[in-house]
């Protein structure tokens, strides 16, 4: 702005706000005159949920999640099994496996995936933590749920090679076609792994 | 979420996250992950800004601009013109104008437009205070940049109303092409509207 048109602490309340995944410097503006608007209601506890988070988030040191407590709401729940660990890339993706709700199993959250290109190798990922974890026994299955992309078959294959040896089976998630999706939208590559992996009616 | 896979305070940040205008459930999600990774650099300083905005913010008695002093920082600028008023609808519309700098105006926020379907009458928005400024003297001028809607028409129609008689020009925005549009996309009343008012080169 040219000019000033408010106090200095709306003015650092709307450039915090731009940095928020989702909401731009425009958005950010619009988002913190509604939070003004709605002080009482939205702002006050929006700024104590995230006092409060910023207080006591922290990472699970057994397998990646975000959460207050350590060992994470789902590494101490004993309804899981515990025997069974799917593998993933980011928090968010073991977030959205259990939104799904397909299984009842723990999780390993890798941080990231092997991309040389970017500098990331295999000691900036939790890759040690999850040999770890298998080699002290009780995990039956590893499921890599790693993304469909190079660098994710890649840390797919890398984990696997960690793994030789180990009584342990891996698998990973089925290819095919989304459901409700329209074949076609969907790429070669997906429609030729759908037709191999056809099933019957 | 089916189960839960994480604190209930990150949950709690997530819940009102997805209440920021411009954020839905699935990015809250999304900007809470950003934020509770970015623990320090992020989510502390965002936490104190709202907390800070919540305990500082206030109304401005005179104009209705949402400032930390009362009155703000555009009705306390002794470089403005306080002799021409500038009436906006919302606190966003004051800014924006600010953002074009066109004018070293003062402003007026009426906080709304009349709306007799949704209950909103003169005593609704800050018509009064308004009135009250040009009784008091000192204004020259009235530009009144109400949305080129019904219902800011309406209102800006009350507006030149209720200043009958007094020593004030009153003037509206003008219609015509927005700078960088196209001709074939714009409605026949914004064209109309344009060619009455075509200037000469």
């Amino acid at each position: 702005m040219a000019k000033r048109v408010t106090g200095p602490e709306i003015e650092k309340l709307i450039q915090l706000l731009a940095k928020v995944p989702g909401l731009g410097p425009r958005s950010a503006r619009r988002a913190a005159l509604h939070l003004v608007k709605k002080k009482d209601q939205l702002l006050g506890p929006l700024a104590d949920a995230m006092g409060e988070a910023h207080r006591k988030v922290r990472i699970c040191s057994c397998c990646g999640n975000v959460d207050t407590i350590d060992p994470c709401t789902v590494c101490s729940d004993e309804r899981r099994d515990h025997s069974v660990l799917i593998v993933v890339e980011d928090v968010s993706d073991l977030w959205a496996l259990e939104r799904a709700g397909a299984m009842n199993a723990a999780y390993h959250v890798l941080g990231g995936t092997l991309s040389p290109l970017d500098g990331v190798g295999p000691d900036d990922l939790n890759i040690k933590g999850l040999v770890q974890r298998v080699a002290n026994g009780g995990v039956r299955e590893l499921i890599i749920a790693v993304n469909a992309t190079v660098e994710g078959q890649t840390t797919a294959h890398y984990i696997t090679d960690q793994l030789e040896g180990m009584e342990v089976k891996i698998t990973r998630l089925a290819h095919g076609v989304p459901v409700g999706g329209e074949l076609d939208y969907l790429d070669e590559g997906t429609l030729a792994a759908a037709l191999r992996a056809r099933t019957s009616i």
